[in-house]
């Protein structure tokens, strides 16, 4: 689970030969593929095993470390899938993924994971509610 | 520019026979077409013409009136064009939209504009910052 992606490093704000733990989860709701979720984490988080991810959630595995993150920059997009994509996501030609990139930061502004997630565009939609009172 | 659109009048908290004013805008960057923008508003907005969204943008002509949105709920989606949005913007077979559909309200809570836009998803993404501090 652990690789080089000097890239993602970058947005960790880590050197770019950085150890990353990397995770891929295919998520399913209703028995049928919903998305394809990338994570990187920092050196700090490689005790994190597919036995924790396989009982509940990153972000609740996280907790349990002790790790709160609190603040997310999101870029929400849209692409074709790779023939990759296509494949685990069970797409039609022609039915395009909705995307989404974060780096989640925990309360002292340090980077806690980096993620790449794609989902079927026709079952999924991000919900933001933006308030600037 | 008027129209009857009771989905769209329900969205904004109307009676469904109410008389919006529907505004459709093409948007360009770079000399080429990035968005394409339907709004709704209340019948309190009927006095805004084609001339102010020319001078300036919607929510400039809002702000000059006295309105200020403050809080949206936005829905962020893809799927792939109608002919007419694949049309206006210039997409190739297989090109997705990114789309936004959002209501907007003023601080006291009231309806103000309801949105539906879809991008050229191969030139925009959607920027959220989340925090939870």
């Amino acid at each position: 689970m652990k690789k080089y992606t000097p890239s993602v490093a970058a947005a960790l704000d880590l050197p770019a030969d950085a150890e990353l733990l990397s995770i891929v989860r295919l998520r399913f709701a209703d028995g049928q593929p919903l998305a394809l979720m990338r994570n990187w984490l920092p050196p700090a988080y490689h005790g994190i095993t597919l036995k924790d991810l396989e009982a509940s959630g990153l972000y609740a595995v996280l907790r349990s470390r002790g790790t709160r993150p609190v603040v997310a920059a999101q870029s929400i997009g849209a692409r074709p899938p790779t023939a990759s994509e296509r494949r685990h996501l069970r797409l039609r030609p022609a039915e395009p993924v909705l995307t989404m990139t974060r780096t989640a930061f925990d309360s002292a502004g340090r980077a806690v994971e980096h993620g790449d997630h794609c989902y079927r565009a026709q079952d999924y939609t991000i919900e933001v509610l933006v308030d600037q009172r």
